[in-house]
């Protein structure tokens, strides 16, 4: 493999990972790191490249060591502890000019609307996080339609039934895109509960991600809010 | 088998079935038939001895042929064509004083939502229907808040994501007995999705039946509606 | 978000949580603290509100530094070992006339039942604990029939199969809510062989909760049991 | 293929089908036509083969097709409607010593008893039929308690949450074979329930075999039943 | 129930379903009928109802008796054979700026295509289909990546292992929603293996849609389309 | 509860469990304790009451604590280490004349065939072990056909496909009792293949028990070889 | 869309379909018509594209009517009834020097077994068939153990257990290629219960395919087949 | 058992285990030791027995314990860190003619990767090792095309969706066995995504083995590149 290391084709090869330095031509935002499962050292080697290349790194689903290890090589990086992220910022992406909405059924919904947010913040967009809006006592999410309906696209993360995307869909006129967390347990198998009932909202427009993926939320809401700057 | 027609131990063994013809005594309702299943001669056949013993009969699942036998023998029976149920009154049980509600959340609940109004008026409560009050309108469920306040016990079907029990029972303070039903498409898995929704309700105090079983549901909320009278 | 800390439409808005205070008057029980997830501070400033606002308080599947914190500002509180459950009872709800029976198929059920049983009692009810009756040894559930029968309404705790509820539906005239408890293994699947029992119970009037939820038939079971007084 | 059609090594190639006459020797009973998925023409070439070596031939789960040709070629065949079984009995086997119950919860478990019932009975055993005793009236059952315990070996036939093993295990010292059977609907997901319900049963002893397989549990029960002989 | 057939709340009553014919202003595009499930009657009387209060109508899932009696009403209505649609629009919905690509892996999955790209049409996008690029031939895909960056929000329609939207969603830097399809056969279990494909896609931003649900990805699409006109 | 450790209709209520003594009477054998999930103290209750009534006793699922009171109550308590058991024989049961095989597919599959060797030990059977003779060797299991087929019952555990049961139960004539073990990975699921392969055995007379579990096996092949002797 | 029907970059775009005509040079192998689901129309005209640029045309799981269109244009083309293929063979590819087995498990496994051999032989090789030889009766495998070691590659199906794989993969040192068949009911749930015992072989080396993709076994199957060639 | 520890019919029994020396003969590779779930006592025999009749040994899902005893006895064990295996090759096997490509989706599949390759190694074959290739960023994977093409089979290793086999397939003419890894959260359910899009592989041609069974995938692959010598 003579190729390794080289910049062939849009990719670095480090051996252990092909680091994609063309998404952000390609894509619009640059890569990201998937902490979980990755040494520390690999992490580095990964972020070292991506930080050559683009001008913001975000490594999701991180640990301490992974921490450890990028505080030492750059003093700036900040740590979300909720979110369990690391952010570099060396040149902040441009603001975009719509709001995300970053709501969650339940208090123990927030470290992955706290991914989702942080995500959206280094993508570039503003977000307003609403919390603790479960269907169980709906006047506290009729509370905050105005807000709602100001956002460009909205991102719902909830456990148990994942009722409340449903509920935010038929108040609005704007894209809702729903997180299915592991909140919960018995019958509601690791998410799988809350996942089957997004899929199946009777609000229109609904659309899901995988569950806990708090990342894949914002990676989607920030494409749409982009749109609007055209 | 020389029990065979004899009335043993609180029992009539046909053979084919044992009808318990003790149940209005220990349980406080009738022996029901579940015509799903059953020849029409099977249905006749029991039907006969729950009627030489108790008051009222009640058919479930019933299908035309069933329908045509019971009529010939009894022209007073009545043919629910939405509930696919047959009742005969000889003796109305006697009415009790709390109403129960029966709610849906689409029209396509409704045939599962009448099963359960039919066996709680053949059983003894007084029903109010409301109908299509899906969550995904809220404002529909909201209108009716006052209505169903004022029940002892409420009733809802829903299919799909089953969100609206959990947000009536954030409503209101009387029990809510939840019926997921079969209505949706793929990953609904024939009611599964509305199963797993309702059983993991952040509503307090939502209880469920099977997929489909608007007479458990209507069982149940005769049995509560029952304790008002002592 | 000025609306922090501040009463607004009928909760607390602590930032992490919406504290429903209005549910006393909505729903006839005040709010209650599910701790599993949530951090001790968490707990204590949400159970300040509740406090603030409401006659009793409970936290459900606390553990020991959740407790540690509720103790040091509550002496009063009471920690209930086998169902780990925290309780203040600032002024005791009115006790309600009914007697609900909490009943378990097996010793491993208990936690499931004791957390059904606490509920009960914090919320106004008396109980009367039945254990170990399972269907393999069916004499032992006969010798309590009349027990039952004296009961307002049954909570039934099982694993396994979950058969208990149906016989125990098929010996009594009053309302069964049914635990499935993650007792067993292998084709238990953490309790869904005993849910699935139960959902399809040949008792009738059969109801069912989240498996391990003993809060949750508790709920109903208050709910029920409250109908009486009126 | 020269072998085609010639006895090689205990079978007879068809082509289509090796028919295994070698097992009356190995197993001590013939082999069966399990007639679903075979053409009238294939069930009637393999029981020629059968016949020309075994004493007597047993078609499970035959069509009317299949019942047509068999007729047309053995006029003594037998056919048993509920069970959709064809028997011929050119030269009974011996009759057994032990009697076999096979019982059932429901009227419509009927068709898989029957089918363990006309097996049994084509294999040698005595049996007695005791049907629709299920767990929702306790009372049926503890009135066949002694007949039951005076069999050798019992099948349980049930649908729905499948607990009827479980307490007649309870109450007896024979083994209990448990077929689960498809009769329910929703949650009950064709058998599932049922079949989870009697593998996690509490009534030590228990065996199970495939939803609706009433010939499995008729073989084991025959094979077991045997061993008094000896 | 006084409040049938008139208009209270922003519904109107039909008894059986109370149309929301406040959605228009609430979500931007009007009420919809979901025509499976629904008698050719019902479904004229909900149409009629929603073209009183709104400019366009859509049937989804559409029988031939719907569509006879709504073409008999109203001659103007359009049928949309591959998509099972019926589409009336007295007062076509203004159009969008931007271009929405509807593509599908394969030829079997144009079905739900189609009724993704008729509901994007009436709801005021202009669609571009492009069929058959599924990734087993991926210089298909490669040959129109240029068209599909052109577009502001691609609908990508697979069944099978569902892995066209990942290759999609690394190719443009456009939100992609995936809609999961029913083909396939075996261990496809209905599209459920196509939805988890896409549930897990390693594409950053796919959000997913119920299996077949074109409709439900299309509407999302339409939301997001519109967020440029602002 | 008046009744608590009173021996009142064949069992002794200890509050937290009915220790039924009724069971060597009703069910030929003595209770027997599952060791999981009980505390050391529960345990040691329990074995009092069942020694104070029976003549021997067996713990399964036991663990290191439950050992060290048991044994320090009765030195002549045996334990299995690879079974996990506890064993007390006061007065051992009477030999039975048949003897069972319990053969297991590989060695990671003892632990489950212990558990069946050694509670048929202790309900008086001969056993004979016979390991590690899986399908992928298939003239292992040929090798050892005579001495099988001279039990009275077979005992076969196995993991992964589970398809030594069909292969024992075509080659001899006794019956075959199969427990899946969760000896496996990836699409094993626990067990759930080989029980999947278990319940459709193409081997006739196939019975399953739960997966793991080997005294459920051994209690049934008991039953089967007390019946030689009548 | 200019470039329909042209050939553009290796594929023609009929609109609903675009024939990779590449492909017999990319993967050695012409395009094939999966017919489910297709309109006799629509495969029409994919085969005259097939036809004008590759040698060979096979039309898998094909219907009646796809039959008559295909046989009224090409008189040559032969149907394989039990298969449901239909091939035309315009130039047969050139024969393989390696056979290569099918063998199944019983004659219900037989449809799933020809959709293989008919598309071997299109491909080019040689077959050889090998009918009902489960495990249940393992003298039948023993006894065609030489007839499997001389193939270069063996596809074997099979319902139920699916644990002829093993066995075969145990006894020969050629690739072993597995088709779980839908033959089986109740809990072998469509062919899963196969496709979990095949994934979960302890005989190493088995691969497998989609449950009944007799089709996709024999494609792997010519592949490897093809390496001796070279 | 008079037979431990003697060579019968191409085993040695050691009681817990039974080697199988005559594999080499049989099936051209010799035996293999699956660690996990042995202690490495057992481990030891069993390598013993193995490297007395075989040429070279390997250890899969071996642990810090066993490594330890197998390097305290053979100095010239290796470790493999990623792959957890340990081999000892004494007489190497002959190096086969062809090239095995074993490929990855990404970082996190090189565990599974690794396993495939060390096999493949120590049976004979050279790898060539490609990682981190998945269909998100399909670029890297087109620049590899040529080498896949020169290798005589490709193992692929992916989680998440699975989706990289479908798309290699694509691209080449030589077989690809798929593994699909546990990689992924959420929906991939421990690897079932990946292992349903695998079996759904739109890809002609594409096998696959059980979740993680690298040794799986590289045992088939070094079957079929044996293939090519003769």
């Amino acid at each position: 493999m003579p190729e390794e290391n080289a910049e062939v084709g849009g990719y670095v090869n480090l051996g252990f990972a092909r680091v994609d330095i063309d998404r952000m031509r390609r894509c619009g935002f640059p890569e990201v790191i998937f902490g979980a499962g990755k040494t520390a050292v690999e992490v580095l080697s990964i972020a070292r490249e991506i930080l050559a290349h683009d001008p913001v790194l975000l490594i999701s689903r991180a640990n301490g060591e992974q921490r450890a290890v990028i505080e030492a090589e750059w003093p700036e990086a900040r740590w979300h502890e909720r979110a369990k992220c690391i952010t570099i910022e060396r040149n902040p992406l441009p603001r975009m000019k719509g709001i995300v909405a970053v709501v969650c059924a339940g208090t123990s919904d927030l470290p992955v609307a706290e991914e989702a947010a942080i995500t959206l913040e280094v993508f570039g967009s503003n977000v307003i996080r609403i919390t603790d809006v479960g269907v169980a006592g709906i006047h506290r999410l009729l509370a905050v339609r105005d807000q709602l309906e100001a956002c460009s696209v909205i991102v719902v993360a909830a456990g148990m039934e994942g009722a409340l995307p449903s509920a935010v869909a038929g108040l609005v006129s704007k894209p809702v895109i729903a997180v299915p967390t592991s909140v919960g347990y018995g019958a509601s198998f690791g998410g799988l509960a809350a996942l089957l009932g997004m899929l199946n909202s009777c609000g229109s427009g609904v659309t899901v991600v995988n569950i806990d993926n708090g990342f894949g939320a914002a990676y989607a809401a920030a494409q749409i809010n982009r749109l609007i700057e055209h």
